[in-house]
């Protein structure tokens, strides 16, 4: 059996969640793989808080260096979040030859080129699936089983805040304001939502996208961005009545070589699969000109899909590793 | 750029989607990986057929041989259907150091073990991802990004002719008779209908799918099989007064170290997402201990959407042999 090693940057509610899938799944991943993986160092302030996952103290590092300076390490997975320092020390762990996994789509979204670029000049995988649709498996299916299509357009709820409080308005008739203060009382909206309600955080995942499906880089800050903050009772009666549902869809075409995208509040008809997307369920449509239409559906959130997918793209890189 | 050549066995209706799908992203796969692939020798006893694709006689040939023998070919694409003699080439393909991808459900799920082994032992890749649920890319996501997962249940709506049929008697309150007989004049059935409306390629398909979720093979004459030829009206009509739609639902669950398969006709509550899936298409809803539920939706059938999932997994495969 061979051991993987892996450095941890972030124990939070993602980096717990992932710690934890490993942890619960690991008897069944070493018999389908024969590996076995071990997050022998976590960079983590809080060393302390209540986690139902068992860490011992030695574990922990307050200094990235240990990790990226650790020869028995492969992979480095970053779960910080934000753009830094994560994007520095996730260029620093490739430039040590580890291996990147992420989950950090805003690091991802500002610095996709550099990052991707770093991979390839020191030969290591960087792998982000989980920016994306938390759990479900977008990224990977684009790059690899859908890669002989070419792609005529893509439609996503790509985030769960939103759309839950747009499901919410649209079951209960409710307003904005009453909705967003009880996903927050809920815990499914931030204290701060701005960067969910004024879709930030979709123009984030919608550039990787982007970047994966028509090889064409577009900062976030560069795709007209529009939330729901503005959208009031009698906009969604209004699409009610004509059998159609508002969704936040972030979306990107090209057609006729021109390279069109959005993020906005969209009225979808209740027939497309898109309408039925309901609460904090993602969902990504899209259409090849080989496949036709797809969509994948899940959890676009929360720590055990996002775990899920991390602990995903680590396997992979592991499996590469050790056919050497 | 690197060349890689390829051996295809059988040019009908999938073989030409194939090929299609090849010829016409031809010039954007080679730009996103660097790969000329060229399907240099077909087997086909047709040659005169017309297919609407650019093949000249050359590469036809009427011997396998010259296929399973011609050090140049890297990968043998089987698309003969049926079991025989497709099981018996794909063998003697790999005994020769062929990678082999094909999307014959019947043949992997009658020989999954003897193929996976063969492939092994020959250290070549065996690739079925167009085998299940066509251009759907759910082989590939449940070894790769959901590995980290225990899988707890799959459902799935995995042939589009009875799920058109299904569908036609629940919208317009049809009989199966006059159904059936439409969908024959459309093309969506076949003259004999038997594998499809009794549930025969389903059962190819789950037994297929139970091998990579839980590591375990079921025969598909082992699995509980019950088709759609016994549906009334009735039964429609009575499953519509309870908010609930008839689909032909391939399901296998893991309980208690305990797992159960089915493929029958299930009542499914209107609000399921796949009670939505309607027509041709199919779709997988898997549920996995860390990342929830997940359902995955797209043509299941079709030249194109077969076509599209063949030529991914014959690009894993290039891209594996030129990183050697």
């Amino acid at each position: 059996m061979k051991t993987i090693k892996i450095g941890l940057l972030g124990l939070g509610n993602i980096g717990t969640g992932t710690y934890k899938t490993l942890e619960m799944n690991k008897v069944q991943i070493t018999e389908a793989t024969g590996l076995n993986l071990e997050i022998s160092k976590i960079l983590e302030r809080d060393t302390t808080r209540e986690r139902d996952i068992t860490v011992v103290p030695q574990q922990f590092t307050q200094d990235p260096d240990e990790i990226f300076r650790d020869p028995e390490i492969d992979i480095v997975i970053e779960l910080l979040g934000g753009i830094e320092p994560a994007t520095t020390f996730m260029l620093e762990a490739m430039k040590n030859k580890k291996s990147v996994v992420t989950a950090n789509k805003a690091a991802v979204a500002a610095n996709f080129e550099k990052l991707a670029e770093t991979a390839k000049a020191n030969q290591v995988e960087f792998r982000y699936e989980a920016s994306v649709g938390g759990g479900i498996p977008i990224i990977n299916a684009l790059t690899t089983v859908l890669q002989a299509n070419q792609f005529v357009e893509i439609q996503g709820i790509l985030n769960g805040t939103t759309n839950y409080i747009l499901t919410q308005m649209t079951d209960f008739g409710l307003n904005y304001e009453d909705v967003l203060k009880k996903a927050q009382e809920l815990g499914f909206a931030e204290a701060d939502p701005t960067a969910d309600v004024e879709g930030i955080d979709v123009a984030n995942k919608l550039s990787i996208l982007i970047a994966i499906l028509f090889r064409s880089y577009v900062a976030p800050g560069q795709i007209p961005t529009q939330g729901i903050s503005n959208i009031t009772p009698e906009d969604i009666a209004e699409a009610k009545a004509e059998n159609s549902k508002i969704k936040l869809i972030a979306c990107a075409r090209m057609e006729e070589g021109q390279l069109t995208y959005s993020v906005k509040p969209t009225k979808l008809s209740s027939d497309h699969p898109l309408a039925a997307v309901s609460n904090e369920f993602n969902a990504v449509y899209v259409t090849g000109n080989a496949v036709g239409e797809l969509m994948f559906y899940g959890k676009g959130a929360g720590p055990l899909p996002t775990g899920s997918a991390v602990m995903g793209d680590v396997l992979e890189i592991a499996k590469k590793i050790t056919s050497r």
